[in-house]
């Protein structure tokens, strides 16, 4: 089934957005397609728009489907790479959906399925911040914080696939309630929901002085922009409750120090792209106070470059690996 | 210098004992000795009682020079691998002794040295409680923490040699000091020194009931052992302060699963060889509440099997190996 071919697509099937890529040998981007993802809609209905999308980078690349060896795909929550079925995460749920089967049915290659976070910390490892690192930690805090592995130059799955769950690193037991059921997750303490929990409060005193906060009591309506503006307003109090959170991640990575001795974290994902560099220098500083000294002496830490292309280009180098590995 | 001998020797060079092995190319001991180390005694004087160890672990053999390949070293604290130097611990100074080049020296094979936690838990992974697992976790709580981590059947050493300090993740940053100077890490939450404070401040108010531990207010004299006995005697608030313990614990492995999703704990060490299995019980249990779901249902918690030979075994195999990948 595996053929010839230089060419590989990788994907990013997100909660929001799906994005295509058509990579070339040399890992240059020759064409893209992007779509919002409707999660409400059917797993039929949300299969027919990826093919859609596919096919729309194929045309953008000027490529044919006899030019494609494989597809990688980065999706979000865990994936059962033997069984090639995504679990439900409540804004994709295809059910019983076999996303991998279909998908090979219909372009007749090989189909790779990881967990998106993983796919961009390799994204990142492979051709981004993390180039000639061997042990790279990748932290994206965003809605919630996922995290991904690369351990001695291969990116680490764990016994079932299911690594990498720093967001649910528990830093203080009488910590915030987070969404998984547990209190004081890393998760609950320095994502942007936790955020927008506090702020929102903040709002609901009237201590807020930004606008952009001010009587906004609604946490849906809190989102990392409000957030960077909060900030550029100048708006103390927000500021010092997001400081707060950089401060626990910052421990969050000193405690992956201690325990994984990496070269290298890179920090990605919403909360970080549209905060001030202010925020992850305060996170890295606390990394530093919390850290060993001798582990953490060495400790790069980064932001994550390749921004949306991470997933699509770190899919696709997963898939051509797995076309290395079958020949 | 590599010879082509079936047999290797195993040495497991502690704070209060050192312990040479004599280890046939089965695995099985062929002979041993014991000797406490004294870690007052100058470089020289250590080095001299480590030969005559080894060398009475060979008469107890009955193998000479000629019939051994190789030696490998468990040792305490960070062990820099290029160079062959112990950094100084506690109970054992080298200071710019080159361990690993004079023993090559005195012995004519090669050596290897390797932490002893990451040596030990190499060590059930290959020989004892970790036996066809290839994700495995070693937790070793005494009058510290130690970790262990075997990543996809690898000893997994990090970037710097340094991975494994799980005692030092923080669980709980307003918790109690900890001997590295932070505030909260699980060792000062679930060590038998962290117990000692506590049981020590019991008695101090004159709450222990057991013998064992009335009127014992010096933390030094709180052992293992007086940990078991007030147990044994049934004394319900020192009971409490070690289960309590136990929860701590189990709240580390709950957050290593979400980490790094192994498929098997084994929990080793003074405190664990000491207590009653309702402490084991108890950090599963917790462990059990603490991680997702989806990842800790599949991890078997184990109690270390080999005992003392832990470490020797493992450093046999991790000379071993050195031999073969040098051939």
């Amino acid at each position: 089934m595996a053929k010839n071919a230089p060419t590989v697509i990788g994907f990013d099937l997100g909660g929001t957005k799906m994005l295509a890529g058509i990579v070339a040998a040399d890992n240059k981007l020759l064409g893209r397609d992007k779509r919002r993802t409707a999660g409400d809609q059917s797993a039929d209905a949300i299969f027919k728009r990826i093919c859609k999308t596919i096919q729309a980078a194929m045309d953008d690349a000027g490529v044919g489907r006899d030019d494609i060896a494989g597809i990688g795909l980065g999706c979000p929550g865990p994936v059962d790479s033997k069984d090639g079925r995504l679990q439900d995460t409540p804004n994709i749920r295809l059910g019983n959906f076999n996303l991998r089967k279909e998908l090979e049915k219909q372009f007749g290659v090989p189909v790779a399925l990881e967990n998106d976070v993983n796919t961009g910390t390799y994204g990142e490892y492979c051709f981004g911040a993390g180039k000639g690192v061997r042990h790279l930690i990748g932290i994206f805090p965003g809605t919630g914080i996922g995290g991904g592995l690369v351990l001695d130059g291969r990116l680490y799955r764990g016994a079932t696939g299911g690594a990498g769950e720093l967001g649910h690193m528990i830093i203080n037991p009488l910590g915030p309630l987070c969404g998984c059921g547990q209190r004081g997750c890393l998760e609950a303490h320095a994502s942007r929901l936790s955020l927008a929990k506090d702020l929102a409060a903040l709002s609901y005193r009237g201590q807020a002085t930004s606008a952009e906060l001010k009587d906004v009591t609604d946490i849906a309506k809190i989102r990392s922009k409000t957030l960077q503006k909060a900030m550029a307003d100048g708006d103390k109090r927000a500021e010092a409750i997001i400081m707060h959170a950089a401060d626990n991640l910052g421990l969050g990575m000193a405690n992956i120090v201690n325990i994984l001795n990496p070269e290298m974290i890179v920090l990605g994902g919403g909360l970080v792209e549209a905060l001030p560099s202010s925020f992850v220098k305060c996170a890295e500083d606390s990394m530093r106070r919390h850290a060993m000294p001798g582990l953490v002496k060495d400790v790069k830490v980064t932001v994550a470059k390749l921004g949306d292309d991470a997933v699509v280009l770190g899919a696709a180098q997963i898939i051509r690996e797995q076309l290395e590995v079958g020949k």
